[in-house]
């Protein structure tokens, strides 16, 4: 009886299927359609579908390949819409290289928050840019200072590891069309950002990218809390950590030195597995340990113990992510509290409004 | 014979340094003259002198410190000059604090030297200051941003340690002046900086400096080089290393890890050294090696290689300091060369000039 009921509707979605070939849209950039080529995440290197889908949204536009082929890109509802295959977009954007129309891309740091942490190099790069590709995180305030075309990485729920696909294809769209792509980044691009992984990915697309520095909350977290990763005769090496490897491993923890500082990233979440492998791998469970939350933020705190109490000290004080843990003497070198644990030094913006900045940028020698 | 027409001389010197007494400047800040209490670097704890000196030069001061004793400050000729111990000068400050009139410090990270890798913070403070002291090795680009009064750390031959004292006088001369005080130290203040020394230091003169980070050629190095010092798979930590310890000691290496970057600051040249170490140390022979001199600036150059190789390719490209070792797989990550070294990627600059960055300050949602 199921089965009766479902047949009319299986006939009207054929129907429709068949028919969307006929609504195709019209050619973008004046080659003719011979067959759309579609790939998702999963069907690497294979092309799925050689029609158009039912539901293409408004925004979606066919661009074409090599051999007249067309690619569809830019669809609206990039939620639900196949994710065109990378190497597709490779092709794509060699092809629109051949016609000297290729946009050009910047991965830039915005550092760990504050805006006045944002390098010149960054603004100007910002300020000159047609279209700025921005992570989640970075936050609203450098937001603001974006006057060009913004799109922001979205993690949607049940679809959170497409995101970066999302932003290789809003790159490609971008470098056909010719803009000038600033992609902001985070702290800094090339420090546990995947910078170097968009590199690989845009010299598929036929472009090299640029890349301009920022300042990492690998440094500016622990520098918000007073806390200097090297310090002569107390710490004259630091290293950065991240609790999160490649496929979701955790990496090894580093040999433990007396004169080391190590810094985790993105580790807060297993505080207790990371101070059981510090123990294991040797660190005194006397040594110092730092938590500093949401740094440069106005909402920033800073936690500090030892390997053997920061994981109470850090459930009694609720300490979130984002947080910079550092391990290592250097913790307290500057530090002055007799208790152990506290809220200290919050990170000391610069009154001087942006506004007024533009007379600091006159040259000087007036 | 000699003694004998020695006699006048001295007789004349002796005489001359009793009548200094006489001729010594008048009190700057309303307190009577007691003593003179000088004292050098090597002489710490105790006063070594306890008369002016003869030879004082027309820029040295007389500033009070507890009970109306006086303390020779802001001699113009350093070179030759006693320095003040810094014991002095934070009872100069203590003085000062309680009559209100203390300045204040900012430490400020400059970056690798362009002008373009300066943050927004760093600018701000540097057009807010009345007075900046800026490392030696800051660049002439980001000198010229300055307006206010300038002072630049010299390391005169012979007496190269004197330098951080002299800063350390500097410091205290405006803060007793009163005056909003800028430390712009290359790089991170607090990474191989002795931002953490001088925040100690500071201490002493009853001041809590303020601390904004820059972008440490730590991380710019590489990354004008076209090396993420992370990437998942193939490094997922990274040690930052000094090749100079405190008292000029060499610091252990890091222990081997193949998942593990290197970044070697001031050992060029000890490379030699430093791959001997590293080989012995258990890092492979075909680890690969890069080096970036003048990482940033116009001058900048790369060579790669390998532990076994490094040195004499570094040797036949004659690389100098400053200059930054990265050892680890991650040096290849993004490098396309066929050949064992090459000069590759110059750090693109913004073509934007700091004139027209002043429209990016403009507040946005016009």
């Amino acid at each position: 009886k199921n089965i009766v009921q479902m047949i009319p509707k299986v006939i009207f979605v054929l129907s429709l299927y068949r028919s969307a070939y006929a609504f195709c849209p019209p050619n973008v950039m004046g080659s003719n359609i011979q067959r759309l080529k579609l790939g998702t995440p999963s069907t690497p290197l294979c092309y799925r579908r050689t029609r158009p889908r039912i539901g293409m949204s408004d925004g979606t536009r066919l661009v074409p390949s090599l051999n007249n082929s067309l690619v569809e890109v830019g669809c609206d509802n990039a939620k639900k819409d196949f994710l065109v295959y990378e190497h597709m977009l490779g092709v794509i954007s060699n092809h629109a290289a051949s016609s000297g129309k290729l946009g050009s891309i910047t991965l830039v740091g915005a550092g760990p928050g504050d805006p006045d942490l944002l390098t010149l190099g960054a603004l100007k790069a910002i300020h000159a840019a047609d279209l700025v590709i921005a992570d989640r995180l970075v936050s609203k305030e450098i937001l603001a200072l974006i006057k060009s075309e913004l799109k922001i990485a979205q993690k949607y729920p049940g679809c959170a590891h497409d995101a970066q696909n999302e932003i290789y294809r809003w790159c490609a769209e971008g470098l056909v069309e010719g803009k000038k792509i600033v992609r902001l980044k985070i702290g800094d691009p090339f420090v546990f950002g995947r910078g170097g992984e968009e590199v690989l990915e845009l010299r598929k697309f036929g472009v090299e990218a640029k890349v301009i520095p920022g300042i990492s909350s690998a440094l500016a977290g622990p520098l918000a809390a007073g806390i200097p990763v090297t310090h002569r005769g107390v710490a004259n090496r630091v290293v950065f950590c991240t609790g999160m490897g490649k496929e979701e491993s955790i990496p090894d923890i580093p040999a433990y030195h007396p004169e080391q500082t190590c810094v985790f990233l993105m580790a807060v979440g297993r505080l207790k597995a990371l101070t059981d492998d510090l123990t294991k791998g040797g660190y005194p469970s006397t040594t110092p340990v730092g938590i500093i939350e949401r740094a440069t933020t106005p909402h920033e705190r800073t936690i500090r113990g030892t390997i053997e109490d920061i994981v109470i000290l850090a459930s009694e004080e609720k300490i979130r992510p984002p947080s910079v843990i550092v391990v290592g003497e250097a913790v307290n070198v500057l530090s002055k509290q007799e208790k152990h644990h506290q809220t200290i030094i919050p990170f000391r913006r610069s009154a001087m409004s942006l506004e007024s900045l533009s007379k600091a940028c006159e040259p000087s020698g007036e």
